[in-house]
This record gives structure tokens, C-alpha cells and sequence, in this order.
């Protein structure tokens, strides 16, 4: 099947591409002696997290249990959760994932650690945890002053059995001076923390090919590299021509002058802004890179023409999109392509999986 | 079951605000002698167009040919599909849909008239249209000066039976003094244009209960008022006790002072900012008002705590979105409510039908 067969909007990735995104970061973690445990949110596709674990990551990284549920597919040996889970429902289904797999969950508070440890008890299994310190994002985790006394708890609590530490430096966004500062003072923080523990878990994507920089650090856990995005190219941590994911739309309407409107918008890209700030754009156009794809409503694009591009009603554009991970959740089925041939299709099968 | 029992984020409809929505409309439009022709966008639920069907909607609107094919199971007397439809697969699945229900489809020109016709032969259907003008928003839509060509031209084509006109007055969102001015300006211009006409199609939520002001206007299609949100609110178009649409999320984290974490960001609310602006907020909590959900990553929400609002981890949240059709968008099932008894569930069937 030809790519203009589809119908619009579609997601395409480029496997060449993907591929060598894949290897360049499987053998980079390799050359450090890193561990990989890749972050399935940004493709969620079962067979993407077998093509990771194949290439040599050691498990999976997943937000939420539901997610974990649907990557069993891809026999991980391992999968970390790596959000609070509460609620007994969760913890049941939670449970359902460790007797099918090594189960790793990233705990903060021993108020979530608690119930953890009694649904473990309950089900009768063992639950590794990490204990997980907030490196600077102010989202989730501990302060490093207060994380002695969590390991401390944590290590009290039946069935749990801590396996180490973890943080999410998602604030470390770029390579620029400020960045390297926020790197160092990373580093210095977790060479702390780091002694004696077996996993000591850290990285995203933007800071990703400095990760062997940060002292005591054993594995990382980058989602976005599989793919990247407007934002990863934008972050310094690759080219424009690393991005795999283009959204292919057809040109419905040139009623008006200077603009053509396409047959994709929020529901189909997502209304994400660029994460260095808003640029008024929501992706490229790689037939015409200087377009302004400046406004979107749910179901359409306005792109504006300011340097004479000419396209007809029925042409169709691919887009680069500002943040992948967030557009692959809106599409059912997404496009593996090379050059203009579709040589596969996947159902996203964890997309929407919000509990 | 009771609200508690649900896993969370849990998109919540309060059945005795939907009702009340749905009921003023319809008494609105019977009261003025409107025709009401939902636009199903906002809910994506066959279930809910029954309803607003049983309530005297002439048909519904949709926006893709993907969303027509669920819709079927409303058993609609007639399906308005008002996006301009492109490409062959489209025009046979469009087709399909014109087998089994009565079909109008919004053009705007003829480069898409053409094969949309052609297809109408093949498949021995007849296909209503309505010519498409431009009511001051410039997204699609001709002029109203090329209107009479388009008109002409559409009379021509064999199997589309012109039944009248339609535009999309999305841009008049408030009824300000400035929102008064446009609407007169739409009233002038739908008069001039009206004339003779079976259908004079118009009409979104922000003005909806001025649509008996617009001289000419045979129907409205509305698609957001059978839930509002906040974006309605700020329009004016309805009270904060009109959104029958929360979204339920549990406190994840409270690790550091004056600052929470819910267990959903932008996968499960939307990036979308406030239509009228971007006020720093992605939603408004049922509990604490004044609390500023101020920034989202992926899958987890921050709310600042600066009024000494006091939460602990576990505690659940209920949260009125910016723009709940896209939030609906989101999940893939929702759950009906009186009080705190959920009484039904349902499966968001037309979400992510983006072809």
C-alpha cells in the first residue's frame, strides 16, 4: 500500500528512521555501561516495547496500570511503574501485572507505600520499589533530605523490597549554559544519594546523551527518543531529520487567500505548545517549513501562506508535530512507512489508558 | 456503584444538569420555531443522540465521515456531515452512510462537489447539500459574493440535490456589546442570503439563545450545550451550575508545601487553553475554587494551594474543564451520575474517529 491511499489524518513513522533512533540510543547507553528502561508513553504500542527490549533495555518504564497492563503483550522481563498508585482497585489490577511479570513501582510517601505493601502481602508477592526524590521538577518525590527516612520505612514494610532510587529531571530541557548548570548540580545531587544502591534511575529525553555525565547513575528512562518531536529538536538533543512522525493531512478548503485550511486540528495534534514556550506554531510543514500553522479548531488547521506557497484543494502535507507523545494518544491506528510504501500498521493499543 | 468505587481520572456527567441542558434547548428552538440539529462532537455517544433525537432534534451533525458511521446506531432521520469530504475511500465509506440514512453534506466548492456527485452516481444515492459560506470566522466557506456561482454550480451535478445553505458563526462567542454588533452584522447577512432557501443552517453554543434574533435562520446545530464547560461560561451562555461535566482525579502527591498532584494532566484534560484567552488555569475545582490548576504535564496535574486549601493524598477532586469536547475526546468511557450514584456507564464510541 502507497502512503496516498490512507485516508487523512494519519500518523506516519518513518522506520528508517525509528530504527536508527532506536540503535543510536540502545548503543550509546551500551558504551556507558547505562542501563535502558524506555518509557512506553510516547509510542504505546506493544511491538515498539518488544523492538526496545530486543535491542537490550531491560524492561519498560509505564505511567499508569493501565498501560502496564496492555505492555504485558510485549513480555518485558521487568516493568516499573513509575507514579504513585492508589486506590484498592488499582492495587488489585497492580497486583494482576506482578504475577506476571518483576514489578517495579516508584513510591514517594509512605501513605502509598502502606496500602502497596498490604495489597502485596494480600496477594502474596514481591513488589520492588524505589524511592523517589525530587531532582529539582517539583512534581512528585521527596526532598534528598527526606529520603533517608523514606528508604528507612520503606525497608520496614512487608513484601516491598527496596531495589533503589529514582528521580525525573524533566527540567533539565537543554544543553545551553543554564542547562549544563542544572546538569552539574544533578550530578553532584545524585552522587550523593547514589552509594549503595542497585538502580539508581534517572533521564528523559532532552538531556538524554549526557546522562553518562551524572555520576551514580545505573539506568535511564527516555520515552521521546523512540520518535522525537519539535520539542526534542528544539531541546538540542537531535536533528530535524531524527524526527520519525509526521501526521500526513489533505488540503480541504482555499477559500480564502493566503491560507488553506487542512483536515486535522486539536483532536488530531494535539493543542500542546512548544515546552520552550509558545511559538505560535503547532508543527512544520515539511513541504513548506516556513507555513505558519498558526490556529487550530478541533477537526481543522489554518495554515498560513505568507511566502507564496501554492497548494490546491485535495494536496496532502505531513507535519512534523511540537509534542509526539501526546499526538500518538489521539490516533487509533498509527503508519510504520518507507519513503512512500506503508509496510505496517499498529493499533496504539495503550492510548487512553488514563486509570 | 457508588462515585468512590471508581478508578480515577474519571470523566463524571451529572445526568440532572445534562437533562436540564438538553431540555431548555429544545424548548428554546420549539418555542422559536428553530430546527435543532446537534452537532455530536461534544459527546461521541449514539446513546446521547438518541436522546437529543427523542427531544425533537431534526437529525445531527457531524463533523468526519468516521463519526457518521457510529452515529448509524442513533438511527438519526438524517446525518448533516459539515466538513468538506475528500478522497475516494472517504466518498465510498460516505457513501455507505447515504444507504442507510438520510444524507446532507456541507460544500464549499466545487473541486469537491464534483467527485462527490460522481460518487452519488455510482452508488444510485441521492446526497443533500448545503452550499457553505463564510459567516465572518474565515476557516471555510466561500464568500457570500461567490455564494450564487457556488449555488449554480451545484445545481448542476447529478445526485446532490441543493437543499439550502449553511455557515458556521463560531467567532460570535459573547453577547458584549461587540458580540451584539457581529451578531447583527451575521443577521444582516444571513437575511440577504436566506431568501427561498428549505435550510438556512447556523448556529454554535457561545450565542445560542440569540439564534431567534437571526432573520432567515431555519436551524441551529449547537454541539457543546448538552454539557458546557467553562469556555460556555465565559461566554455567558449558560451559569457555572449548567456544566454537567467534571472530571474526577485523586491527590497523587502532596510532598511539597502549598502544591498538590493529581493523577491527570494533559492526556486526560486537554491542552486546551480558555477560548477567551489563556488565564493560567486548566480547569476549576469543585472543592476549592480558588485553587490554580496552573500546569500539566502528561499525566499529572499541579494545583497551587495558595488560600491554604488543605488536601491529602488520596483525596479525590472534581474538575470543571476549559473545553470538554476535547477532554471527552480523551477518555474511553464516561459515567452518568445522580449525586454520588453512578447509574451508567458508557463507551465514548465516536472518540478518535479522525478519518
Amino acid at each position: 500500500m502507497n502512503i496516498h491511499d490512507l485516508d487523512t489524518p494519519a500518523l506516519l513513522i518513518d522506520l528508517d528512521v525509528m530504527e536508527r533512533n532506536l540503535s543510536r540510543v540502545a548503543d550509546y547507553t551500551k558504551a556507558h555501561g547505562l542501563n535502558l528502561r524506555p518509557h512506553i508513553k510516547t509510542h504505546k504500542i506493544p511491538a515498539l516495547a518488544r523492538k526496545q527490549i530486543d535491542l537490550g533495555a531491560i524492561g519498560i518504564t509505564c505511567a499508569k496500570v493501565g498501560e502496564a497492563e496492555v505492555m504485558l503483550e510485549a513480555e518485558p522481563p521487568e516493568i516499573l511503574v513509575a507514579y504513585p498508585v492508589f486506590g484498592e482497585s488499582k492495587l488489585n489490577r497492580l497486583m494482576n501485572v506482578a504475577r506476571k511479570t518483576r514489578l517495579l513501582v516508584a513510591v514517594d510517601d509512605l501513605a502509598t507505600a502502606h496500602p502497596l505493601s498490604a495489597a502485596a502481602v494480600a496477594a502474596r508477592v514481591e513488589v520492588g520499589v524505589l524511592a523517589e526524590f525530587d531532582a529539582g521538577l517539583h512534581r512528585v518525590g521527596v526532598e534528598s533530605e527526606r529520603l533517608p527516612a523514606l528508604l528507612e520505612g520503606l525497608r520496614a514494610l512487608p513484601n516491598l523490597k527496596v531495589r533503589g532510587v529514582a528521580c525525573y529531571p524533566g527540567h533539565i530541557k537543554s544543553l545551553d549554559p543554564a542547562g549544563e548548570a542544572s546538569l552539574e548540580e544533578l550530578s553532584a545531587l545524585i552522587s550523593r544519594i547514589a552509594n549503595g544502591h542497585e538502580i539508581v534511575s534517572g533521564g528523559s529525553t532532552p538531556a538524554l546523551f549526557e546522562s553518562h555525565k551524572v555520576k551514580g547513575l545505573t539506568e535511564i528512562r527516555p520515552g521521546t527518543y523512540i520518535f522525537n518531536d519539535r520539542n526534542t529538536v528544539a531541546a538540542g538533543a537531535c536533528a530535524r531529520q531524527d524526527c520519525a512522525v509526521t501526521i500526513m493531512a489533505t488540503v480541504v478548503s482555499t477559500a480564502r487567500a493566503g491560507q488553506m485550511i487542512i483536515d486535522g486540528g486539536s483532536k488530531t495534534f494535539s493543542s500542546d505548545r512548544m515546552s520552550t514556550g509558545d511559538n505560535g506554531t503547532w508543527g512544520e510543514l515539511q513541504e513548506a517549513p516556513l507555513a505558519r500553522f498558526h490556529k487550530m479548531n478541533e477537526e481543522h488547521g489554518y495554515i498560513a501562506l505568507d511566502n507564496g506557497e501554492q497548494f490546491s484543494i485535495g494536496d496532502r502535507v505531513r507535519i512534523v508535530p511540537n509534542h509526539v507523545c501526546v499526538a500518538m494518544n489521539l490516533h487509533e491506528t498509527v503508519y510504520g512507512v518507507r519513503g512512500d510504501r506503508v509496510e505496517q500498521s499498529w493499533a496504539v493499543k495503550a492510548r487512553g489508558k488514563l486509570q
